[in-house]
């Protein structure tokens, strides 16, 4: 992994991924009690910054792997950022699904032009499947963050940002970053590190899932408990990246770590003073931005998906009411 | 009124208003059997677009006007754009809003810096207690819409557009513009005429309170019959500027009316598919867009606000669920 690998990733995505604004509010700053920017991956095609890994994985293809297509396990923004990139080159597309996932996940998979594989969580082997249809077909495997072309393409969040940050002033300032395996906070530390080293990536994850947090503290890969049980769906991962976990081990400030009650809290504070839609997992950096103690008078934090659905998101504006 | 009033405009607001970006997602491209294209004012500082035309207004002042203050009558989106452009021109700003105004639209005046003063509609002439203060502190009028500099301001809207539009290929579409007063659609349509001939601007409103659509056809300016009644309640006004109309009875194609059910549901889509939060009156270009007949293979639409209270919202996503 090296930043030039970034730079390429953005030669390749340029007029395909968005390059997404750089928000902030004098009534969240004062709020906060400190100034906010909040760097809005939610409004990336796709509805999260999967897009980018995605279409840097698909681009960095041969043409023949490209043209035998892509495999990928996700039920959600994953899945949407590598059926989005694959369409558009022309690739065909493999995402494997457990068959309880949201009906409007699944639909929405399908209408990207991925062909949707369901299984069975209690009876089948997810692996057993994709291996064999990699195999018969000669599928790629695009995996969700332990992949140094998916590093290099969420990366490209940190070459814009650093962008972002000078022209509005900002040298020195945390980054706060929703983790789930890391391929986002690593790719972007990585950019930071050549082009703003007063920017420093901080991971953000939910409480009871702080498998990164706890990796970092102690220097060794740790694991969570559990696989569920936080509103944060879409960062709930088993143990940090193993390609990923030494990137931010060197680069990373301690993680934070965030309640679902503050996540919520961001999502409706995000709602009212950015207009933005956030999912509880794409608002955990802002929470930690936003309720984090110690913090300096400015703060960065990567707002990751929007991908949520409206009952709960309705749910989570009547509790703020 | 002229491009270059528009142009200098932009180069006043620098760096203190927001470049908007120009959302689309493939998914509500394929629901509306359109591409849809979205100039997201709802992300502007303050939530809506009138922090441009406020921002224009208060920085054309000479430095005494400037020193003495400015004052306007809204309990909207101007009042809090007013307030913001006078706050970070040092100038004092009152605001005049009804005593039942919301309770969150006055604290969140206040928050900008304005002075608020409060008079009772049923008892008090807000346009004689205005008078009064006006002479007593030589302050100045900033008018929400007939003002030259507002229309100047709110017209940078569509030299980003230009610029934004020509970046994705597009040379020909109708835009779609929410319509009160006419503001916004008519400095819209002077810059893109300036810059983009095959971009016109087509209103917006909701159906009841279509005063621009019929004035466009009758060619003489139309009163609507009541001043409430719509959900749309940011782009209710009584009749088309006297500035504003000229212009657009020249520039605009006809104007489209919109129910508030499509208000609403075009609200969802854009939190759904773009991730922006948007009030009803800020979403009845964006229902043009997707539901209008006989429409060419690609639009626009400008978003044009995103204040809006979160049980509306909530109710929006619930009743699409």
């Amino acid at each position: 992994m090296n930043p030039a690998m970034i730079e390429a990733a953005a030669v390749r995505m340029a007029g395909h991924v968005r390059q997404t604004p750089l928000l902030n509010a004098p009534l969240l700053d004062r709020m906060a009690g400190r100034r906010v920017f909040v760097k809005a991956e939610c409004l990336q095609v796709t509805g999260s910054f999967k897009a980018r890994g995605g279409w840097s994985a698909v681009s960095a293809l041969s043409p023949d792997a490209r043209a035998r297509g892509v495999i990928a396990f996700s039920s959600g923004n994953h899945a949407q950022g590598v059926a989005y990139a694959a369409a558009a080159h022309g690739a065909p597309c493999v995402i494997l699904m457990p068959s309880d996932a949201p009906a409007v996940k699944i639909s929405n998979t399908r209408a990207y032009g991925a062909e949707v594989v369901l299984y069975d969580r209690a009876t089948e082997d997810r692996d057993a499947i994709g291996a064999r249809l990699s195999e018969a077909r000669g599928l790629t495997l695009v995996k969700p963050y332990d992949d140094p072309q998916v590093i290099a393409g969420q990366g490209t969040v940190g070459l814009e940002l650093a962008r972002q940050a000078a022209e509005v002033g900002i040298t020195h300032a945390p980054v706060f970053v929703c983790c789930g395996g890391g391929g986002l906070a690593s790719g972007i530390a990585l950019a930071l590190q050549a082009q703003a080293q007063g920017l420093q990536v901080r991971t953000a994850e939910p409480e009871g899932f702080d498998d990164m947090a706890r990796s970092l503290a102690s220097g060794t890969r740790q694991r969570n408990p559990a696989l569920s049980g936080s509103i944060c769906d879409a960062i709930l991962t088993p143990v940090p990246g193993e390609l990923t976990f030494p990137i931010l081990t060197r680069l990373a400030g301690p993680g934070a770590v965030v309640s679902d009650a503050h996540a919520l809290r961001a999502m409706v504070l995000a709602f009212t003073h950015l207009r933005i839609v956030l999912e509880p997992g794409g608002a955990v950096a802002l929470a930690a931005a936003i309720f984090g103690e110690g913090l300096p008078d400015t703060v960065i934090a990567v707002a990751t998906g929007g991908n949520v659905d409206p009952v709960t998101f309705a749910t989570a504006l009547d509790h703020s009411a």
